[in-house]
């Protein structure tokens, strides 16, 4: 039995826009999973050592939900470019070195040191299409301590000539993927890259694939507008763009869709319906110039809304960054709608970061009872105040200042995984 | 008679828009100007000691023109709050403990050296309304390598009980402190905090201290649309905001006007015409939802930009992050102008925060000759990519990535006054 506690100032996000406080409170994890949280050990503790923080904030380690690995190596280039352009002279170059595993190996150990090391311990990410680099992302994943899901990336169309499979080797080295995979905390995910890279014939295929193998999905969706008149040329059988994923059995409750900037009120609720799960992306449609999506109306109608960092889109790892990020978009959405909609608080936003994917990963928000133990310790005692804080206002200035030092460990399923030196 | 000359990958901002690169270049500073740059040291300096830095990136040092020193303490909080909230909540009272000189010490000394750190070496600041509070954060921008103006703050209406001075202190206690400035690199500037705090009994005052000791002049302008409506209401007088300053002699060619996020074509007109400087201080308008200025029209129609971080409405003294704010604030009124606005490109920021204000400083744009020597090192050796970069690629990359660990070294006036150990 291993039996982890923690002591320092608790925040936990229990609710979307409400952070509970346990000021010099415990948290208790055995075999990973939360026993107690409040701010007197009871009895049967004692005898364990305790991870004392002393004055450092203790919250909920970050869940990243969009990302790719891939091109973490082109992170911050290219920004000027339009999207067309930055794929092909960026993206697609880049994510065609993966087929060496020697340069996988580097590349992504270095990345999963780097996720670590910024307090994100869950993951859904894309690989390259590349089977063997796609295992090896994982391995390297699963050794850093992180846990979620990761997609080999099918794309059998209009990719570039070092970058696209044939619909037959798609499905074959995809299923090949599946079998192969077997590590405890980092499971396959199914990922079509988006609609305009998978003909009908692959579509059909991954969707049978994820039925068969019980895989959750992962792809893009209305992320802009001339991507939008993309879908709807290459798919005049469908109405709006989420019916090109959902006709393939690609759209339901275990689908994350990252951006949905442009998804109107009949693809709004199309996803509501479907369970479908939104991963805003904020820093990428800005840098992008996507447009910023109504996360605050999609809150208000229901939709399960979490975040990614979209890197290289989004132009850094670190998920305080995108937390303040989310906020910043949601204030110029507030601008766009002409001060008619609400910007999204420090709270909601670092809900949205925490809390709001663990149902994907079968729990409840907060550091809930049962849940897995994962956080991270913020110190943020180098800060000068003119006052005393409250644990609320060091919160909300951890998270506006966004520094990667400050972040003094991290745990993950209870397992001390980072420890600032 | 000090030489310095520094070696590495060199990067000038010649023009708006363009940079010039000197591959393994010199540059060379002479009592802390500028005597030459290019990819050969010429004859007569090979007897001096070169700061050989291999393959790092040089770059200008940045400017901040504009930003709140006595806002220091609370960087990063109240962001969810309205801007009076804010104001009366955080800003008023933080600013008012800056008349405990000891606390103004210790503030202002980890101020002064978290600015070198991030490379800034030139500024334009608000002090507090404190004489002596002012006259030790000179001392401490001073002792520290840092370069440029800094104000006491007036404001004798709509303060607060603890934070407003009555309109005979303050134009006595200007000229106290005018006098008592005797600081080589850190010079007075004349400060009315904007026109709803000062009445027209100071303002005329404070025109004619600027007038009769040569001084510039620094305040608001159009922030936000509320604070449009007040002045209006302040000023029946005035059609538009800028001439409740022209009115009084504190609109001309060494005024610093920060945000003009709401100044339309005729005040635009009077900006140019008066060539009074437009500060833009893009992460506080977003963090305030003020709106997003248009300076990428402003350039098109000849006006003088440059930025600033406006702590504590901003959140980040790092300048590095301010220039991606910059580029992000502009393609977010690329998109709420249609698209039909261009956005700033990296380069284009980058000289906004470097070479633009040199005029200001009587100089010249880039690394020219004559110019003080402002430069800082950045180490990028510890990032990941696919390929060989250029050294634009590697320019680009580290704005983007904005770590402030990766500045190695900073110069003012050719002397070295940090270095990373």
């Amino acid at each position: 039995m291993k039996v982890t506690i923690l002591h320092g100032n608790i925040i936990s996000a229990d609710e979307f826009g409400k952070i509970a406080i346990y000021e010099s409170g415990y948290i208790v994890s055995v075999d990973g999973n939360i026993t107690f949280i409040g701010e007197v050990l009871p009895d049967g503790y004692q005898d364990y050592p305790i991870d004392d923080y002393g004055e450092a904030l203790i919250m909920q380690s970050l869940a990243d939900m969009h990302l790719h690995a891939p091109q973490y190596p082109m992170l911050g280039m290219g920004m000027d470019l339009p999207l067309l352009e930055w794929l092909n002279t960026y993206t697609f170059p880049t994510e065609s070195h993966f087929k060496d595993n020697d340069f996988a190996r580097v590349t992504y150990q270095k990345f999963a040191h780097e996720l670590v090391e910024n307090g994100t311990t869950r993951v859904c990410m894309f690989s390259s299409l590349h089977r063997q680099a796609t295992l090896i992302l994982m391995e390297e994943l699963e050794k850093a301590g992180l846990t979620g899901y990761v997609g080999k990336v099918n794309m059998d169309r209009n990719g570039s000539p070092d970058l696209q499979e044939t619909t037959q080797e798609s499905i074959k080295e995809t299923i090949q993927w599946i079998k192969e995979c077997h590590f405890e905390h980092i499971k396959p995910i199914i990922t079509p890259r988006f609609t305009p890279s998978c003909t009908n014939e692959l579509m059909q295929a991954l969707g049978q694939i994820a039925h068969d193998y019980h895989l959750p999905i992962q792809s893009h969706l209305s992320e802009n507008l001339s991507e939008l008149a993309w879908v709807k040329a290459l798919h005049p059988d469908c109405e709006q763009y989420w019916e090109t994923y959902q006709k393939y059995g690609l759209f339901n409750s275990r689908t994350l869709m990252a951006h949905c900037v442009w998804s109107d009120e009949q693809e709004r609720k199309a996803l509501k319906d479907s369970g479908v799960w939104v991963v805003h992306c904020a820093s990428s449609n800005e840098n992008l110039i996507s447009g910023y999506a109504p996360v605050h109306k999609m809150k208000e109608e229901g939709l399960k809304v979490v975040l990614g960092s979209d890197i290289a889109g989004g132009d850094h790892l670190s998920m305080l960054d995108n937390i303040a990020a989310t906020i910043r978009a949601s204030k110029a959405r507030r601008i766009i709608d002409q001060w008619r909609t609400d910007f999204l608080t420090v709270s909601e936003a670092f809900y949205l970061a925490t809390s709001a994917s663990n149902e994907f990963f079968d729990e409840k928000p907060g550091f809930a009872i049962g849940n897995k133990l994962h956080a991270l310790i913020l110190n943020d005692s180098e800060l000068t105040s003119a006052k005393k804080l409250t644990i609320s206002e060091r919160f909300e200035r951890c998270i506006y200042r966004r520094q990667k030092d400050a972040i003094q460990a991290v745990y993950s399923e209870g397992k001390l995984i980072f420890k600032r030196k």
